[in-house]
């Protein structure tokens, strides 16, 4: 167990979207949560009432903006304008999931660009820094002009895949589509891999029929990605990988979300074991076949070193342990 | 039938918060509805595609802010982003209800000021100009540093009234509550009756037991809020106006959300008719007695008027129709 | 006498709106008032000089925005900016009067809302937070996003009426016109009395004959407003209540402006006692039965829990002290 | 007379400042001064109604900023405040005389830049452009971020003195202090003249006996400043000059404010002719000798030239007439 | 040659960085450069003067942001300084390259984000459009809220490669780097090709070996990138897709800085034709297989639109005309 | 030597614009220079690495932005935007030498105000404070809303010259120029000289034959400006004040650019002397009878009073040692 963290100068609050991260990282941290109630009344509307003084406080507010996005965004919002009224000293939202971060562009004429519209509300409501999991693109952190931690999550799972024996040649590290390979690539880096990429002839959003480019032949191929939404897109892309020779499939995504069918799709596809982080609380069912690698303590380590001033930089390089093995 | 609108400069959208109203309104208008898409997919996601061109055109989209009012705010947050990307000349939004305007002041300690928020991140996306209907408090205006137009409905309420004869000092207007006095001054000055209100001797929120200032007794009393959300404050009202003898009993407001149990116990209360306007598209099951009177040709007017650059300030004193009456 | 107070990062400066209060209010606090020298040219230029060092400081600007409210203001503007470009770590201005407050509405077409003016031209030159004492409506605090603190006064008068005996049944509070009765309901509340209200047929501003709504007969009478300006209202208020049978009638209200003939009116009304606190410091003739209260205590009380990020929200409940009674 | 304008797409309104020279802009124009009501209660706040739609209109509001100079501005954001709140399409304000622009600088440690407040002022209240007429200092322009026409008073003057056959080796123009010199090099280029310079030993606003550098011995010697405010500039100059042999005595400045003993100063003083635009509208006794030229025309050449979208450099020049002669 | 363009409501202005481009720009839309002059100065500061009226015009500025990129982007800076100003209508910016843009991340702790700085920068200055084509990741829109036009180059290729007949499975698309892919894929959809990977076992920036994903051998590989800069990534892919067997090799890119050695590179490398859009007028050696494709009628269509209030999208589908060879 | 500082709050850094001053000033403070890396490619882009941790900490950029001007500003905003990112508690920046300052005001129609550009980019850019050094006019200062400290060089040079013995009425101080007269009264007061003026009848920017305001024979001369750029306005001066009776001819300036055939012109004219700051690092070759006086104490002075919030002005007034003398 660690030790109360002994400055008074910082609280931790979680809102509603992921309190069982919350509570970890409380835990890891050694900072107890505050109080809040937030309510949500039979109009939909929200209530806050942060029942401690939070007056020249440095609040960190905890809220995962996965399903549903809208009311775990506004109740975030929300949250914002009453630490900043109630006089807080500086407001971080730790955003283990961020929502709408995939729409980061135009992609058909007139579209809107979310994710900014998203960057551009929270800092109009007073936040003052950003410390997130594994952004779908990581030009989102230019959507801020405030400091924003985008912790990396590749050095967890690569610690991982390495004490299971999974690295070097017989390894490939599968990208499920052509838009997410730094990802692997950089997955394929820790654990001295090659990669391959399912490629669709149309577009991500409206393919049909995808093949792979690169080697998977006799190999142990770990597909990644950093949502699994709909699970459509493993699910495709592990049948692709089987048929193409590789001789066992492993997923692994930050964040899992299992909308609407995604459990049943991934139950029926052949992969032998889904990792996910738990920055995500989701209400769905889940794979049988999943397993969770909390990204509390690098939350919480993240946490500290911001409030000590001390650099968060280290916990970019968390695969150093790796080359010891 | 209106003729329809010449001027190809300004479009009117609808989003999903009230697409009844919206129909009336282009109809009134004489301007059909332009093409958008908004989806909400199984993650909770809102995406806006605007399928007609707006560049250069000046906006007007429609969107009540009821129940779910998080992701009917998100939706016009995500349109107006869309819009202003796809360059438009301006973005008038359109609110015949506008969610969380009761959140206006910190009642208590360390409480957010959420409708200052809204109109904050209303103005940060983009938003040129507001058109609403009976702002909870006026004063909400003053939250913006762009024009509102505040469209009042108690001229249509007057009117509506005097028709039915409900004029002079047989008639006395009942303010339910001490905060809405105001409401009920501008009604009896049009219909030249008496007030009273009820008091409670605790606040509005945690009220136990109200007793009337004024009398009422052997009179038509019409009860007047701005809000009928839970029908608590009318159902209660209704009861004492009719143990302090009140002949008949009307009601009337605004915006009908008819959240929980509303129906019921409305149902349930002495009261003759219930008037709203058609400014929320409530999913719920509606009062037996309930009566609407459509705020679609007000908007429309309005809408037409700030177009052509001509003042809305006549909409204003719409009463002045009563007086030949 | 209260000690010295010991932390030099804070500093208190006065400008000319109310410099007793100001020094009351130092005094209370235990800080000496710093060094300005604020002078007017014949030509009507204000120049400002800070004669100490405010580098680094957190200081606090107390004036009162009363008549010259203009000339105040500006004086106030241009002592923040002086107080920015010097360095100042903070910009706390106090304002025990918060002028141009009623105009917080565009009550006619094309009016300013001139409330919200003020709130933006503080923020503007560089304030951080604002301090004030019963605002006309709460609404203000949502003119701004930076901290406000709206002290209240009525626990104050609650607090006199009750060591007067004034309450119970036989006491009543009448709010003077329809549009200030939480006030009204806030005193009563606390001195266990129920209410009335003076109604007038026509709106406040041109209202001819007012007449009461509630029970006054046999009650000594507490008229409650937020300020009194020409003192009309309480003088015409005091005369219905007086003609309704109550027996003794006092009159309250934060701000005491007394411009013009005020003090001629209400030396001719049936008021026993007027009280206010020393919020403003009129220059005009006063009333010979006036009352003065200091707020200078709560006001002192609430910079140092400020300053020393201990919560002000115990200053909104004052009124316990009247339960031992 | 000049014809009315034909374009209504543009209003101009005169505030208290000035409203003679708006008068005669308004003539010089043929646009007719629109309906505004402008009053100031005995508490000291100023009402303003704008009595006519400005709805979509491109607003010009006239205010000379000169004494009770704060009175004027808050008269004149107030006013800006409310065209934006009716929706006005453009907001200039017409500045013939710009109050608080000599405090440009932070002349002593810790002292404000008012000059760079005001600017911030009227900005944030909505102002979209300036029109103002011979600036203190040019830097002023880059206090802002909108457009800013600075129109210069010196050809009027060169036309002026030329007329008079005031030009050539037998003047000389005199800057009576040394921060001025380009204005009297201005003029001194446009009449052919040399310069003379006024010094005095110490820092103008505490010198106490100043000397000549320059040849003014046998001619007639033209002062020129920007503002006569004291009178204490000009008339010690003007002994100076005299004592150095100057034949005759002239006296020029673009404003003339007169404060306290001004007149008193100047009459007393060998000046001849002192020369001013109608730029201040002074409430004071004016010098015996004084002889006014309307900034008038030039002004309403700048509006029509600003709203029909030509350029408004031509002006610059106005000097081209001299060569004529 | 095109017919003058009579609206006069536009002007088209170019400064130094390309004026190529901005004379066939200004030929494709039948609307003549603006005058202005830019100027140098010995100790590097440049100085604008727009040499005609741009007030309440829609002014558009050619700035191509390549080397030297510091200098053009200042110059680009101050010319839209002196158009808002000079109270041009807007000021679109049109950026054939846009430099720094490959700065859209913190790859390593404490790295700035330029490409953001450099958006910030433009809209400060007052910029309210921006026309610019393939942007180094679309993400970068995102970094502006006004309206950006990212003009794609890939059916420009597609049509240049489909006129040579290099279409079908005999021709292969090759990223030459694994963060590419998105421009790879879309060349290949047009021209119904396969696609192929180069990846390095490092990191981009420095590695060392690398290797192909895919299948090349016996087929005509197109090597697609945004921007030849240094030439050493043409360089290698080149040789890594020899080596693995292709009969032809082609490289397209958007922009073609050939900085440094480039050229040297490229023309010892076996690359039969290196085809670029004339977005960067490069001082440097050109390699002596180049091929110019003129990016300006692209350009100048969009200008026409946007002015004219027409939907720019239809040129983002420029490839529909390559169905019908 | 200076003891190494002890507050590691604080971190100074030099960017390429005068690595020698900010050694100097790391010195004179105790205070080491941080490590930052900023490297230019081939394309002209500069990349900047911060390369130890500034979270946190209070930084101070030195940076002179004189030649190349356009790359020391970039570089400059650079990092400010990395160290913002990388969660400065605040970035100072200081500029010994300001660029652009000559542009401060719109000289002709459709100039650009370059200083308030540079200003409002710098601000943008996230700096907190401006430290410089003799400003052009001192009006820039009101270009930021932040604090700048100006510092002043007069008091350097009197010093100097009190030194040399060069005091009283035999010697003059001269303005080379009629813009720049209160360098050389401040000059002037210091050294209980009178003043003299160069005059020329037409604009500075195009003047043919200037002549003297004021009384040099058998003085002994000290020509003062701020910049010397091209150094023809101190070479001409020095022939003026030569041919007038001068004995002695010394020029002094703050900043010391010597571009293009500076050198060759000032080795030619009649001065004596040519003192100089070292805020400019000319890569120039410089006049044979230059002398260089150190501002780095000062400005070291500075840093360590702002970073110790001790008030900056008694800086202001190094004079007063003068007297003693």
């Amino acid at each position: 167990m660690v030790q109360p963290y002994a400055d008074k100068q910082i609280k931790l609050f979680s809102l509603t979207g992921n309190q069982a991260i919350a509570e970890k990282i409380s835990k890891a941290a050694g900072i107890p949560l505050g109080k809040v109630s937030s309510r949500q009344f039979s109009d939909g509307e929200i209530q806050i009432n942060i029942e401690e003084s939070v007056r020249g406080v440095d609040v960190y507010v905890i809220q995962s903006t996965s399903y549903p996005v809208n009311d775990h965004l506004w109740e975030l919002l929300i949250m914002v304008d009453a630490c900043i009224r109630a006089s807080a000293n500086s407001v971080t939202v730790v955003m283990p999931y961020f929502g709408y971060a995939r729409q980061d562009r135009t992609a058909a004429p007139r579209e809107p660009i979310t994710a900014k519209l998203v960057a551009n509300m929270l800092v109009k409501a007073g936040v003052t820094r950003v410390v997130t999991l594994d952004l779908h693109a990581v030009q989102v952190q230019g959507f801020f002009d405030i400091p924003v931690d985008n912790l990396f999550t590749v050095p967890l799972f690569a610690d991982y895949y390495a004490r299971k024996g999974l690295v070097g040649d017989d390894v490939v590290i599968v990208s499920p589509k052509n838009s997410g390979i730094k990802r692997a690539r950089g997955l394929a880096e820790s654990l001295n891999a090659p990669i391959a990429i399912i490629d669709y002839a149309q577009d991500d959003s409206e393919r049909e029929e995808g093949y792979i480019i690169g080697n998977v032949a006799g190999k142990k191929a770990i597909l990644i990605d950093d949502i699994i939404n709909t699970g459509k897109t493993f699910s495709e892309a592990s049948k692709i990988v089987q048929n193409n020779g590789a001789t066992d499939i492993y997923a692994v995504a930050s964040h899992g979300l299992f909308a609407g069918k995604a459990t049943q799709l991934l139950d029926a596809a052949p992969i032998q074991e889904i990792l996910v982080t738990d920055s995500v609380d989701s209400k769905e069912q889940l794979p049988k076949n999943i397993q969770f690698l909390s990204a509390s303590e690098l939350i919480a380590d993240a946490i500290i070193r911001i409030h000590e001033r001390r650099p968060v930089s280290p916990l970019f390089n968390a695969t150093i342990h790796l080359d010891k093995k």
